[in-house]
């Protein structure tokens, strides 16, 4: 335990866009933070691959270094803050760390999807803090509320809204009925999405998962959903179901009434079905290097203070231990659009090949077009094999000239 | 500090709505609550006004008392949760405890509102926890966030929608025109309001601050605010001005695409604008047993951590410190809606009676209405003294048949 006064000392590793803003906020806030602590937070080193770059911050030149994994071993080192990214040399230095008992706060998205347990294991191997509120959703304060403020609760359900640039794109398709690609070159105009936009519309970042990105999403699917008074949004889903955890990013319409129906432009949300708090939703940035970087100060704070008491924070949630479920036992509903033959008939052909799969219907609309007639239908909660299985026979049909679009339906509340 | 493994023991004082609730979860998660804890948490004691009163959960008869302050007082107990509510006896049983260095977890919004102050003072004197995330906001982790995970950023401004009877009243006014009458009625029907309304609508609960109620909102505001492409909120306002902090309540027109716009029904939402940290929303049910049970009992999770580490939380943060603002200085925009004479000069000489006030005028727009013309003026921010000023005088013209409406503007992006 450090002696009341004592300053206590960061090893900061990486000083680019978060990094550099972390540096500065310690500098800035030096009184507050110490005051908030008990004690002052000095960064005693600095370490970076290139340490004659550019940065938007003046660094004390005696503090930098290239050797990270010597700055990590120090024995004056309290806590190592590491703001690289990417698994290594992330990982090594952060077990490293964690093995000779210093706290870790990281902003490390990539790395916890990898390898979190491997980093949850070795934390509390060593009795030694892991924080990385920054690494979930940005800036919006949720792992500190999940595992604290709910402690007590049962969380059966989370849907987040967490890609801003998927999120920006969908905003603008909605209102505009603009299509994919004329709202992706608008947010790469405004510096949303990278240039190779798959990693952010795709929804990779989480491993082991099943994902679905946006690309497929069409004007025409914005437009049925806004038929249903429905929104369509990028959601990673993650909820208790029998025996497991169902993990997901797909796209889904969600009720225009529902919270995250209303997270516009490239912000983030996640939204929380707990027994007892109930519907919670935490909503802020996603991402960027300033709002990342509070939250990597306000895990600081919380680690110092650990410290400074000689105790260490509580664990994450057991339910990581549960296995994850397969897509097709993730209960969900479907809505169905379909090209069919306007002729008499149809519908009951099509309500009979949805029956079979024991799936059942919860609203149909259809509307002639001439020859053709559009066949909208929304399932209630089946589970998702059986839903696909049923479009694929949909498909196969004589009188279904095409499946128009298929997307499911989340956020309705008599699910 | 306790040894690990040894119970740690709680008295729980009253045992209503709350209290059965936070009852019934120790007993139920009792296992989950150990795990995460550290060490088991029993209910050693329940003090009750009335013993023989029917209840929701099953107490055990050998922990029912009458005399709460001898149960605080006992030797054995490590954290006194208290729920009667009210001021006493729940100050005084709170200075004792806090004064023996038990830790405190309340859900009493009434007495942190009057009486806070004493409250942390006596927690940090006797180094004791004082934990009450249940009061503010019901079952919405908000204190922890602002507290820990914002502990490195400074926030400018809070906006909250913190009572659900009035949101679920202004709701029901909006999209059906109904009247303030008609939707009270409804909101009463579903128990949302009660027979009296006054201290739900007035917005009463926190006191020393400038507060008005929703009686006074007509359909016409809603549709003025409509046309605007807002709607209308009560809202808890609590930001940093110059030398102090204003805080203020009272119906605002906020934008339809601002986040709190979507906080529908009886839910309640805390918008944060923070420096760093950008703009966050905590969104959640505001009220209700089960929910405020939920934030009680991770409260008292993270105090009973504390105790076995043999550490504290964070006190609040300094800014209580700051002055409160008289109304008049607080910066703010109106929306002002004039009954005027329909003939030409009228526009001139109303905006020339409002420059006299330094207030300049973002839009305006006039409707005629045959003999009559109603005139809508949006103003820029300004202090909120010269706004009321320039009201006044606009009443008094001559060519101002009536001050038709007059309702703050919050929320927009162009402050």
């Amino acid at each position: 335990m450090n002696a009341h006064g004592r300053p206590l000392k960061v090893a900061l590793l990486g000083c680019g866009n978060v990094g550099s803003e972390v540096y500065r906020l310690i500098g800035d806030q030096a009184a507050d933070l110490a005051a908030r602590v008990g004690a002052p937070v000095e960064v005693a080193g600095v370490a970076v691959r290139r340490p004659g770059r550019a940065r938007d911050v003046t660094v004390d030149p005696g503090l930098i270094t290239t050797d990270a994994a010597g700055l990590v071993g120090r024995d004056d080192i309290d806590i190592v803050v590491e703001v690289i990214g990417g698994i290594e040399p992330a990982r090594s230095l952060l077990l490293t760390a964690l093995g000779a008992g210093k706290a870790v706060v990281t902003a490390n998205k990539a790395l916890l999807a990898e390898d979190g347990m491997t980093l949850h294991d070795a934390a509390r191997a060593a009795g030694a803090d892991l924080y990385y509120e920054a690494s979930v959703a940005g800036a919006i304060p949720l792992l500190r509320p999940l595992r604290e403020s709910l402690a007590g609760d049962a969380v059966h359900r989370v849907l987040g809204i967490v890609n801003g640039t998927t999120n920006y794109i969908l905003d603008q398709m909605d209102p505009s009925g603009a299509g994919f690609a004329d709202a992706l070159e608008e947010a790469q105009a405004l510096g949303y999405a990278e240039a190779d936009p798959t990693a952010d519309v795709e929804g990779v970042g989480a491993a082991d998962v099943h994902r679905e990105g946006i690309t497929g999403v069409t004007p025409a699917d914005i437009a049925s959903a806004r038929t249903l008074g429905h929104v369509v949004k990028l959601l990673a889903i993650c909820e208790r179901g029998d025996g497991g955890v169902s993990v997901r990013v797909h796209p889904a319409m969600i009720p225009r009434a529902h919270p995250l129906a209303g997270v516009r432009e490239a912000y983030n949300a996640v939204f929380v079905e707990a027994e007892s708090a109930g519907r919670l939703m935490f909503y802020g940035a996603g991402a960027g290097g300033v709002p990342t970087a509070s939250a990597v100060l306000g895990d600081i704070v919380a680690v110092a203070r650990n410290r400074l008491a000689g105790t260490r924070g509580p664990d994450a949630t057991p339910y990581a231990d549960l296995p994850a479920l397969p897509m097709g036992q993730a209960l969900t509903r479907y809505h169905i659009s379909l090209d069919v033959a306007d002729k008499p008939g149809v519908l009951a052909r099509v309500a009979e090949a949805v029956a079979r799969h024991d799936v059942s219907i919860k609203a149909v609309r259809q509307e002639g077009r001439g020859d053709d007639a559009q066949l909208v239908i929304v399932t209630h909660v089946a589970r998702d094999a059986a839903l696909a299985a049923c479009v694929s026979d949909l498909g196969a049909m004589d009188v279904v000239r095409a499946v128009a679009s298929v997307m499911r339906v989340e956020g309705e509340s008599d699910e």
